[in-house]
């Protein structure tokens, strides 16, 4: 079936990835490659000798500038997004305290239970209508704080935009905030996708970081070939990280070619731009969608990803031109997911090819 | 003082490491940068879409050239070497299984506690002449197995080459192997710099890899941006591998920039020229020191590293032009370590600071 | 406020365990005291020099009883109810396992988070309307399984009695071993109150291991001082255990008194008279109040409690002469519980209070 | 052979403990009872219901003694003294903090890696002559201070009594907690057998504790069922012990039981005496046996035990009639062990009976 990816080593993959056909990926932002800034970021990086883990003028510059970008007290380096999560967490959580959570949320089930293994700390999972969490929501999981046989909620976390697309508006963020701080608890944001929101909210990263004590973000989703970091927003956390990221082996001894991936990203705001193009085609893309018969946008569309409802024969007939994910099987809905370098054709053909698949 | 970093960014690095002056490092092959040929396969590898996680063909191709180079059954890739450590024998240990290495391995004194943190195995280091284990040495570790009260001694981890530059020698490692067959150890192998110990005994990887369970090989040290593999010998060990290394926050997502740089180091054998070329530059330098008054080589010279002992003034005055660590304060001794790109220039202008630092 | 202690050492208990009144407390079955034969038994036990760490015979005959009574390969003391969850769990699962269970069972709510961090495993609630998991539910969460980014699921984790009181039938039991065989999954079952299931159902013990691959088999809240039994169901389960349970610090030294109690509740079947009566007092106290105005039983009465809801004013005035628990403030529904010692006057009396307590 | 357990449950003891004859065990304290004055006390403890977890009295007034007699914040109790270790150093540590230790000590050799499988750090161990930490030998680790890839040493971990019977004098612990305290490191004492410290040094209790930040009180070695505490020193460190002994399954739900026994042990000194008892029977065992031609007496005896070297055949001999361990098989070094309940005449009996191998 053109579905299931074909002669790959077992070892690799064990859940089939979809083959990339010939056509634009839909799939996810990271079927794409690297920008080719970022690329020619990485190469410019290589110019002799540097001290290592970070000890290098590359890093102190990144450094800097998520540092100004963000209103942050500390920018750390890590190699993935579930490292990202693991690490920001990590500063937070005393042993027997719990990570609220949307049930949807990648730390919840996108992370092979990374937060359980690596920090031993419970998750909490919580029931959204759109991956969302509200005071309301956490507050039901409120009770037995101080009672010794309950793990205690500590930390909320968000992510920014969700697993479904949506984004926090900064009203909500500032609720959160609040609620988080009157209750005693963390607000810490995987920001996998953090531009994406910045750029649907027209928003500085820094109006988004100043309502979290931690987060992280993503660049590798963005364009990167593979880099996050880890945003610190108080003084009183920064002590530790560099001995947690080093346990937690997320210490890149030639730490230059992340810094660079960064640095790239943040010139001329790079990230915003790649970003807002990703967006668009998204808006695009559901703007072509939303009156086809048998297709029903299932959440609002705030970011670089369109979910739909249409039947399981047109999503089998799609598949086999064009690559994307099954979201959910049993209610029949796919996730269409641009890229910084998808184009407006891209979307145009692939529109066309969804409308087409009504026909009889 | 020279030797310290100055005007990084506090949260970068606690320790300081040594400032790169003007030439060349001698500090540690992670003061160079990547190979040429490797970051040019990376930018090569920037093109269109590609499968994640590993369903890309490079991560395919690199994978197969890896498992044949080795013999292996798989071959997986993570981010940094304390990750292969950690993963490589997490595939061999139960809850209660201790890992026996020597009192100077990576993986006893710099992983920062890594595989006691993510694994929960205890450590059981042991005192070595010169960073290698033996038979004998082991054997008075074997005590209490099948004692409850006791963790069971599990897995010998061995480092080729070791932390102070030493190979094992073939012979060696067959006898390693058959005491731990005998004993029902396994045996794990850190091979972040197996490229030089295969040009130092001038032998296959594969001739290294058919004595250990698992093992792995360093990229990075010698050319790579930041690539490792873990290298899994025994097909009964790889089912658990994918999910395992995900867990463990290694699972890169755009994986076919890591493969792109295994394959360039395996082309045309780069990886055993790169690692040739920096032995014969220690060689060089060992070569040009060994009789100079004052200094005193304290290990064979079997890899791309030089360890000598001489006194602290007349280390503090090399460290004003030249970059290196000093490994024991006490002892005075010092670690010289050559890379891919260490010229013979390099080598000579620094073989005469050091005889001329003897003069008074 | 008569519902909160007072006086107690701060450091002992962080949230107020209800005072004990004069009158015989329906707060729990472990605010008893323990049977007369148990604390015979003990006094019996000290007879002497034993082995130490079970190697007496008070530990050979006891779990050797356990054996037969359950049709066991092996049965492993502990000192409490979580630590036999955790060990039992311990033998199932693999690092990147997950454990389903009800939300509101013991294993996710009572235990502080004890099975993410001793085990590091992710557990997985799921709402249930009678604290009993049905393959329905539970096939619910079986998607993902072979996809490295998830926690795979592979224990069931059950209680029988659940904390809302409530029995999984013997055709219950079937089907759910049943579907997790089909589904490649194990049965965990958490016996805390197991001897209250077996009153209950009229069954022998056996007839409710037959469908589990571990459990547990609690005498702590069925008149031991403290002792609870890991059963394990299959041969090759065996062999890790004993460095498991002594690795989880639940390896007692002198193991005679822990095994003597256990000896006391199987003579005659001591564990099965005590817990016929406490079944008896609660089923008597249903009756009394299922008719009272403004009182409504929620959940069927199978084992040793009680739930019922009445007004938030009722509930105050009663606990001000006797002691018992608010099981869900928001729902105002309380629980009753009666023990071995509970007798039919206290019931009686008890019921009265509540029938007085609706007067004007 | 006769120093070989038989016919045991092969499920119960994986290590063939000594088989237990009919003459009084030299084996280990926990090879005696308990003190009977320490059952009566369990025994009047079970009078009617009370609050569960601590909630109690016995509970309030045992806690108030201990901290009384040690001068301490808060005194805990939890099931073994493997428990009482680790959450003790648990309060003490981050997550990339090690523990310094003996090579030799309980918790490096005896406790099956249980710190480092329930608290993940690193385990230190230092070789010394005579089981004791100097400052001398504590300095010769503290190198890689504030650098993020050396697990940073935190927790200087004691036990006095030591595995080998020597008693750290008070000038001993004085000058310990002085280094730890210019060090920044955190002093914790195992108190296994703390009251033998305390009876061999004539001092209090409080004498011994003032120089740790926490340590451990054990009952069980010294007469006690099941019961040992931990000792809390200070303040800020009281607050996540109810959470972290609950999540390390160590809160005992009817703990009455338990801290009756600590009342009994408290009552006129009966720690002391039982404690003064088993070393003046340990002493008069060492006096009789000193000049035995064969026998050479191994550690100063400070404590309830005798360490002495005799050759093999001996040992067989005597192991035929008495129960002891061989402690070191390579150097035949044996360990006789007396408890509360040694009588001169077992020991006269014992000396004899040594004193006799010896003939031809």
């Amino acid at each position: 079936m053109p579905t299931r990816s074909q002669g790959l080593a077992a070892a690799h993959t064990r859940y089939p990835e979809p083959v990339i056909t010939g056509r634009k990926s839909f799939g996810s932002d990271n079927h794409a490659g690297a920008h080719p800034e970022v690329v020619e970021a990485v190469a410019a990086a290589n110019a002799g000798d540097a001290g290592p883990y970070g000890a290098d003028d590359w890093t102190s510059r990144a450094t800097s500038e998520l540092c100004a970008a963000f209103g942050a007290a500390g920018a750390f380096f890590v190699f993935n997004g579930t490292a990202a999560n693991v690490l920001g967490i990590s500063l937070l959580l005393r042993p027997f305290d719990s990570v609220i959570c949307a049930e949807s949320s990648h730390l919840n089930v996108d992370e092979c239970g990374a937060t359980e293994r690596n920090l031993g700390n419970k998750v909490v999972p919580l029931a959204t209508p759109d991956g969302k969490l509200t005071p309301e929501l956490i507050r039901s999981r409120l009770t037995g704080r101080g009672d010794e046989h309950r793990s205690q909620p500590r930390v909320v976390e968000i992510a920014q935009v969700t697993e479904v697309g949506t984004c926090y508006s900064l009203s909500d963020l500032r609720l959160l905030a609040q609620f988080c701080r009157a209750e005693g608890l963390y607000l810490y944001m995987d920001g996998a996708r953090l531009a994406n929101a910045a750029a649907n909210l027209g928003c500085e990263l820094a109006d988004l970081a100043a309502h979290a004590d931690v987060l992280s973000f993503g660049g590798t989703k963005n364009g990167a070939v593979a880099a996050e970091a880890v945003i610190v927003m108080r003084d009183d956390l920064l002590a530790d990280v560099p001995f947690l990221r080093k346990q937690q082996m997320q210490l890149g001894s030639k730490m230059r070619f992340m810094a660079a991936q960064f640095s790239a990203l943040l010139e001329d705001k790079l990230w915003l731009r790649a970003a807002q193009h990703a967006n668009s085609m998204a808006s695009r893309l559901a703007a072509g969608v939303q009156d086809a018969p048998g297709v029903a946008i299932r959440y609002p569309v705030q970011s670089n990803a369109v979910f739909a409802s249409l039947s399981p024969s047109r999503i089998a007939a799609l598949q086999r031109d064009w690559t994307f994910y099954v979201w959910d099987e049993k209610e029949s809905v796919v996730r269409w997911m641009t890229a910084f370098d998808t184009t407006e054709d891209d979307v145009d053909q692939f529109v066309m090819a969804i409308r087409a698949s009504a026909s009889p």
